[in-house]
């Protein structure tokens, strides 16, 4: 909370100059509550556009680098009690591992945007280092920074459906429902380009969003899966609608739609999980509500920061009911969670679960292999056991 | 309409009788426009029941029979022109194929609920019967006579959303969340029992009224499947979830959902539609809306009556915007078809197509194809062609 | 229940031929559950009309009157076993008065629209004949006839919501933005004309629905109100927007509003009922949900025929939860009512009153009075009690 | 915007210290955009108190003070360059005139909370010190910083309705549905309370935010009202439920709801303007979107930041359309306002009246005689002139 009698801390950000949508959702994220501040950066590949965009965001030029390299040298030249408490990477996909790697090989705390990588051995390569390093690493799928997702958590997770039996996740946008890349798009061509974004397209950007969604909120394990991708924009490169079946461990059956191309469509992520005894709803565009359908009972819809909702929840939150939080401060939750962690390590004291509440480097690493599995699952036209 | 100057037309109907839910909505839609009335059947398989039943509803001896094959018999023997001017069969599934063949063979106009039959095979030989005779057969996916979608269909039709790109459609409810039928539940018994439903369960249930619910929309032609059913409540026999992956013709995309196990849900059939230009949704249980994401512009919700709908949504209305209309209109939607398309053949006239608008022999043998080809992409766990 | 082992009544109807939008809703709804059907009519002011009309609807000759006055004549001829079970009166409302009186006091059994007459007095006049003749007399205040109105009505008579502090209820309207009566607009001119509808416009058309919607789900005596009632639409010669506080007696406080130039609006009655324990809200655009904000728990959406209704609101309805019921349902239940009443009183036994469940002739004596009083209120610009 | 390269301004907040909800929304929502950060402070009316919240926000024992005054005095002494640029003041209701009037007298920027001060007088002293001292002083109105409800002041502003006839407003809440002032629940002591609150309770707490919003959308003045104001919880000595007829100039009518005791419903601010050609409805709980009901075409539902908005309401958001933004971010538009006009007349310029856009003292001035109107009309049984 804003309120907090913490220490603000400082952080560095790799990407996210002049220009870029995220960069600057991460900021205003940080911001919301106080926790820590812009102390360094290196905002953008292209040298010139680091400079200057550090200087709007009123960087000094201490800390405003030209690389990431020249940023993680002069960190590392800085006494140990100076270097900046985290690094958020905010570019492109086919820089995470290089940077991550690096920055979490030389000790520094990470928070990196999704897809974490380009490859399972990537993933892999990475969740090791950061095992060895004992650092935090946070991966940002923000959607998991929401109260209501959160109780949709806890209550899978606490039993109140019952078994699980079925879930069906869709992330629907419609901005590449035209061929938005060959336009001059920044956000549009590096989605849409395999150089940039490795071998998926919306599975990648937005499907990874989903599974990790069902991920989080059931903790179901996948077993196999039948992925059916496209490109049904003439002339894309990467798949830009993807559709999938799902078997999870336990018996359970799942559908994963990730599609960039349902034009009118603005981000309509979407949750609905069925078990024995109900049925939860969450949408992403109304996030403030849950709807609870029971088996026994009138539907329940439930609202933010109402007294009913468990813990998870009520943490999640900084206004009371019906006083509508968005998406600056579900992803401001995970940020939350992070520098929570981080203080807890600093302090030598085991974070309380519920504090450091956020998604880590194996939740990234699963995602990659998900991608992978689904990429090979549609190429081979066949169902696929999930490794 | 309840005022045309139309002489009222006469039915007869097989199955429906006490206990049975679909009998009771049949006659109740039939009932609403004042087109027909009932003037004879064979209400139960049980010829006690049968009789009773009829005599229940007012039937007059001559009319009220013990059998489908009595019915059809005393119908015989009475000049063509006292005849019935339609048998409406709304028995279990099993016995649909020999009821219906032996009604049109023997020239009878017939309505007959879905899932058509059990197999393609008679599926087949009823089209070849129907055409042969050259009698009406409609066949009550009652889903497609909501005025919204109508108005769905004449839009993607038109062109309105430019070429169609994906499809997801789905049809969740709750009521086999448990082993319902274990309880003697009649509904629950016949659709869990493979000997009266056939090879599918909640596939041939509702997800053959998907299965139309999109072709009729679209007319696109499903080209291959990867479908995966589950018996999730355990010691079922039959399916009650199945997930489908669809590729059109043409490179359209889709997800079919039905499910019956989602608990709390109650008759949740939902359509969207994605194309170059546009997205339209439609839910059965908010049935005088149609939501119309667009490209190049606001969102719009599209309501039944009101002056900007088509002329085929129109046509399918009764009364002014606002007011709404629900189930029991669309299904006598559906009879409005079949009714207008027997008054026209008998006057010797081609039908008006926006009249004579319902479901034939021809849907109802797709939707059992359909039905065979998912049961065997599951079993097989592999894509295949549609027949 | 279309199923009902009830031997079919025989209604007339006076008004509602050609062109008239009531008359054919008032047809549907009493066809639907086959509880009736036409066996005589005046059904036009001008007697040409009102012959064509009757053919039109397959009246028999014997049964087609070019007057109301001629209609009551015939049917007094005949012997009383042979009369018509109910008249059915869907004039405008200047007529409603000597036609309704005529038929109650030569004890017929009178269905009649709302508003029920233009003046208190003549209001008074018909309560005191339809209780010397004993005879049934029902005003089709539809919107009661809405299973989720009735669940309302339970919850808020048995208590569910404790004690009843606040009512808000609104009907807008779109219709009348402009000033369609100059444009040959049927429905528009009579409604707007004094001569035909009396002192009041909006208020009078669905101004009393309002009323008596709050009078039916709460059971509150209005004791005082101050109106603004208000011919927005320039040229006007009746209020076309009406806006009332209301004083209930025991303390609750009301707001009422009606209005028919709240332009793009279709039929949005809406009702908002608040105790001690909890808030309902009702939507006629939906009204298959009843949605309950609860003090001390989450908020439950209710929905038509599910099993935790109450019985009432069970009674009302024909299919199972998800298929939407509309309109004409409602409508019909208030028909269910009447002849329920009707029925029982033929068999000289006391009706089940959640059978006999329709809105009487003291219903619509209170709306009239409502409607005067808060004319004097405008007028007046004041405050009044209602007396 | 977080990225704008503006020197961070400084500010002191009078209020707002440990366990007041209000103050940590007015911190959150200045974090946000990282505009300003907290600079001085005095915290609480309780002199330990107010130094001790001072110490957890992090306050410098030079900013941190133990009253008003000394904030005052201290700064004072301070040059004037040095000096906080604005003063954020968010005590009860009775303090607000004694300091604001004291440090806009002094010549600092103003922003208070509202209402902003118990009576009329006091309300016409400030507008003329303000005016005087030609400074900044912005009223916390904050429900005018939703980008939506600029779009329906744009929209209406510009004629998109055609000419207005009909608004209705109601700010219903449940949380006053008990004693629960008898509790010792901090915020419903206060607000219940005659000393400080003055001499209305939801009327001004809640019917305030609503007459600003009418104002605010419309820009109609009015002219006439007759309110009925009700303590419904037993022993209240101020109003909780609050009902108002409007007449504005020009011919409009209106309706204004404001109501604590609506139980269950947590922030039910709602508000439909009607004009010749259309009608629009915005509610708190889901503000990302304006439904715009068309006389002459579908409804539309607009989307926050979707390219087809008005400048005002696209300036005033952050993220892309279908990422929700809530009530801190719109808080946090009120202050974009007013730091931006603080930056414009510090630089000598007029600001853009779409970035210092924000509610001044003449709209906190308005509110205030608007309660006292209010209760006049309550107190006196009738209607009165809006002065």
């Amino acid at each position: 909370m804003i309120d907090a009698t913490l220490p603000r801390m400082r952080y560095a950000m790799v990407g996210g100059g002049h220009g870029a949508f995220i960069g600057a959702v991460h900021r205003h994220a940080i911001a919301l509550d106080g926790l820590a501040e812009l102390a360094a950066g290196a905002l953008s590949a292209t040298p010139e556009k680091a400079l200057a965009s550090g200087r709007a965001l009123g960087l000094a030029d201490a800390g405003n680098h030209a690389s990431w390299q020249a940023l993680l040298e002069a960190e590392l030249k800085r006494p140990a009690e100076e270097r900046v408490d985290a690094v958020v990477i905010v570019t492109p996909t086919d820089s995470h591992f290089p940077i991550a790697h690096a920055f979490a090989d030389a000790g520094f705390n990470v928070v990196c945007d999704k897809p974490l990588v380009h490859t399972g051995a990537q993933a892999e390569a990475l969740v090791e280092t950061v095992s060895a390093r004992g650092t935090v690493f946070g991966v940002t799928y923000n959607y998991t920074g929401y109260p209501m997702v959160r109780q949709a958590r806890e209550m899978v997770r606490s039993g109140a459906l019952g078994a699980i039996r079925k879930v069906v996740v869709e992330y629907n946008q419609g901005w590449l429902a035209t061929a938005l890349e060959a336009t001059g798009n920044k956000q549009a061509g590096w989605r849409t380009d395999p150089a940039r974004s490795g071998i998926a397209g919306a599975l990648g950007d937005i499907g990874s969003h989903a599974e990790n969604l069902v991920s989080a909120v059931t903790g179901l394990a996948i077993e196999e899966l039948v992925a059916d991708l496209g490109a049904l924009v003439p002339g894309r490169a990467l798949d830009d609608d993807a559709s999938i079946l799902l078997r999870f461990a336990g018996g359970a059956r799942g559908v994963l739609v990730a599609s960039q191309i349902n034009a009118g469509l603005e981000n309509d992520l979407r949750l609905r999980v069925s078990g024995e005894d109900g049925t939860l709803e969450w949408r992403q565009e109304e996030p403030n509500r849950l709807v609870h359908h029971r088996r026994d009972g009138p539907m329940q819809i439930l609202t933010r920061a109402s007294p009913w909702l468990g813990e998870s929840a009520r943490r999640a939150g900084r206004i009371p009911p019906g006083h509508p939080e968005g998406f600056i401060e579900a992803f401001a939750n995970v940020y939350r969670g992070v520098f929570a962690d981080i203080r807890a390590r600093r302090n030598g004291v085991a974070a309380d679960p519920l504090d450091a509440d956020y998604p880590t480097v194996a939740d990234g690493a699963r995602g990659v292999r998900f991608i992978e599995c689904a990429v090979a699952s549609s190429a081979g036209h066949r169902w696929l056991r999930f490794p």
